[in-house]
């Protein structure tokens, strides 16, 4: 019945507000897009507390809210403490939530409705992560409909594969539903680490991995342009940096901490791919390693997954592309008058692409500290601030301190909790396509 | 004896080197500039232990480096836990160090020494703070020579208006010394706390905040020319970012510590100084107020004075520049074929400009990050390991955790000791002097 109730709100509402629009142009500039996709976001995170409201699962709007919010998003953070006792729908709903939000609300649309055709170009370029990726077909309805087509396969394969490993269906399904959005909700209160079968963590770190790749990537893969794939410095990259983290980690916890060598690699993997594609879901509780091995996983929230990806964060290409420029700029000390461009994939990087890349860090570390320095006035220490807001602006899911792996967001005070869902959603959009509406610029004609 | 000890052995090895060197060039370019500044900051620290050693005030190798390398580039972290004990002349050289370091050793000797004409402004540029000042004079060594001379003239007037104060004359000249530099070594163990007298506090803060300032404004000010200082935009951001916090802080300390008014503005404006100007002397023990208060001190570990100021860190216009290219790139959003240049002080900052304090910029945060990462080996816990880089890495000198103000950086492992030596000396000469001889391009001919 919560579900009934929540449809035929949603429906008059969305009805009415047809009506209202009709013979209304639809001539979407880039300034409507932004608007457009913010909105879409707000109000979509807004129905979709009504699930929950209803059934009495949260019974606080602001915590409602948050799941919602936090499931569109796919951060993952999570306000409930007792998964186990909530009906399947509910927690079904949960999944979902992530897995539309994964490959993006307006993608969805833009694959599935026919009237969107004029400005789908610019509702597009606002929502999907990264740059403008490679079109995967020449107009956007195609290319959104291959992506969409692509995600469901990928969804379908994990669950057969976990089924096959022993899960029940649900729960099978759920878990694709939220790895492949990069989200993390489980139906476990345990969260990924309740599944203690090493068959079943390999099958979700493989497609936490191929989540955080670039769907353009996978595309190729799929159609057989394997080499295609190999030569990409973005993958190249990622793939790099996963793999040191695991090896750094493996060791330690090898060494310092007594484990066996496979149960060391599978936790520094899980954690490590985890966290790098922003999915968030838990095994080993990474507050208990050494401060070492906890430093590593703190600088993970900072990359993020692939352009193109469902993952969330700063995105492994700026991260690359920033790199870059900071070593080209130490060759251009050397050499003051050479003209030295950043290559990329073989091209040139035109100078507008690197200031904007490096506007958006800055930009992000900026929010990070202002954010940082907000929150410390509702958590008990610095730290645990710090972590809140890297988590949620991050789209990671579980932080350090009393938010830590094995905890959750619930006794935070309300303020907090809307101000997180905030963060999520700017993280989401990927800061700019939300602060450029508080420009004064955007607003002005 | 320990300190003819240490000027015989100087003299000694400098006479051999000046005898060996008779006959080679001086024609210096931008590479030679870049080393010769990291050797001598090498060569002064090296040299600089020896009265710690001779005298056995500090009997090991890497605390009496580590102490002198954190005088010389005015950081002020020490690993003594018996300052008072110590003898005046330790105390005075200790000071000596930072003062010197303050301006600058190469920017004095460039001032004093006849030879150094040519190249000198290439070893000017690689070691004086943020970018090229306004000339004070048309040589380099006229400037040199005015910036040491109003040096000169500020360290003599706190150390009146410090003795007039109450103090008596050793402590008045050696707090000069380590204000003026922004050092923050004090004759005390409990460092400028000691002294509760609130007109000693009030002065100090005074010569901090002036020793923050771009002296080419300090050297307008002296000559009747205040207008120009009230209309540098760094300057008016400097004053803002120090009222603000100090605001802030005055409010919260008033209604939730129940401090009485005068005493929470002074507790906060000395600490706002005092980290801002990354001086480092400690009055309030910051980790005691409340976390809020707490971040917001860490924030400012990554601001640092202003450019041309004896003030390390990131320096006030970069972050300035970085907030105006930033809100910049909304503008570029909006708009997107126009093209939109920076303005600074009335002009239009270069593009080259911009992209070398981006960098500048990425690379903190990437050096800041790593070398966390290097330091939680050695730490109990993330947090100090942070912050130990922040402060050492921006100059400051006390932390967070078991670095705190009211701490100090003794306990930790020798090779701690030794990274963290390097990182103040990469923060003093503002990364790239240093980092560009890490990079290939630099030993390519």
């Amino acid at each position: 019945m919560a579900f009934v109730k929540s449809m035929l709100i949603t429906f008059s509402v969305g009805g009415v507000c047809y009506m209202l629009s009709r013979g209304v142009g639809k001539d979407l500039g880039k300034r409507e897009g932004y608007i457009i996709v913010s909105l879409v976001w707000i109000i979509f995170s807004i129905f979709g507390c009504l699930p929950y409201l209803f059934s009495g699962a949260i019974p606080s709007v602001t915590d409602a809210f948050f799941e919602t919010m936090s499931g569109f998003t796919t951060t993952g953070s999570s306000i409930l403490n007792n998964i186990e006792e909530l009906p399947h729908g509910i927690l079904f709903w949960r999944s979902i939530t992530q897995w539309m939000g994964g490959m993006g609300i307006i993608v969805m649309f833009l694959a599935i409705l026919p009237t969107l055709g004029i400005g789908g170009r610019e509702l597009f370029l606002a929502e999907v992560p990264g740059f403008a990726p490679d079109k995967l077909a020449p107009r956007i309805k195609e290319t959104a409909r291959n992506l969409w087509g692509l995600y469901i396969l990928f969804t379908f394969a994990e669950t057969i594969l976990l089924f096959v490993g022993g899960m029940n269906f649900f729960d099978a399904i759920n878990h694709s539903l939220t790895t492949m959005a990069t989200g993390g909700y489980s139906t476990k209160q345990a969260s990924a680490g309740f599944f203690t079968s090493p068959y079943l963590q390999y099958v979700i770190i493989f497609f936490m991995f191929v989540a955080g790749t670039n769907f353009t990537l996978a595309y190729a893969m799929v159609t057989g342009k394997a080499s295609k794939v190999f030569k990409d410095e973005e993958f190249r990259f990622y793939t790099l940096v996963v793999l040191l983290f695991t090896g750094i980690i493996t060791v330690v916890l090898v060494v310092g901490e007594d484990f066996g060598l496979e149960r060391a690699f599978r936790d520094g993997l899980f954690t490590v791919v985890s966290i790098i594609t922003t999915t968030g879901y838990a095994t080993a509780d990474y507050l208990l390693w050494t401060p070492f091995l906890g430093m590593l996983v703190f600088v993970l929230f900072f990359v993020g997954g692939s352009a193109g990806s469902t993952g969330g964060g700063v995105k492994v290409v700026r991260i690359l592309l920033l790199f870059k420029n900071s070593f080209y700029e130490l060759k251009r000390l050397v050499h003051p008058n050479a003209v030295i461009p950043i290559r990329y994939n073989g091209h040139v990087v035109d100078q507008k692409t690197v200031t904007n890349i490096l506007a958006f860090f800055v930009f992000y570390i900026i929010i990070f500290m202002m954010s940082s320095v907000l929150m410390s006035l509702w958590t008990p220490d610095i730290y645990s601030a710090f972590s809140a807001v890297a988590t949620t602006l991050g789209n990671i899911g579980p932080g350090f301190g009393e938010i830590g792996p094995m905890d959750n967001f619930f006794h935070l005070p309300a303020l907090a909790k809307w101000f997180l869902s905030f963060l999520m959603l700017l993280g989401r959009l990927e800061l700019f396509t939300v602060l450029v509406l508080f420009s004064p610029a955007f607003w002005k004609h």
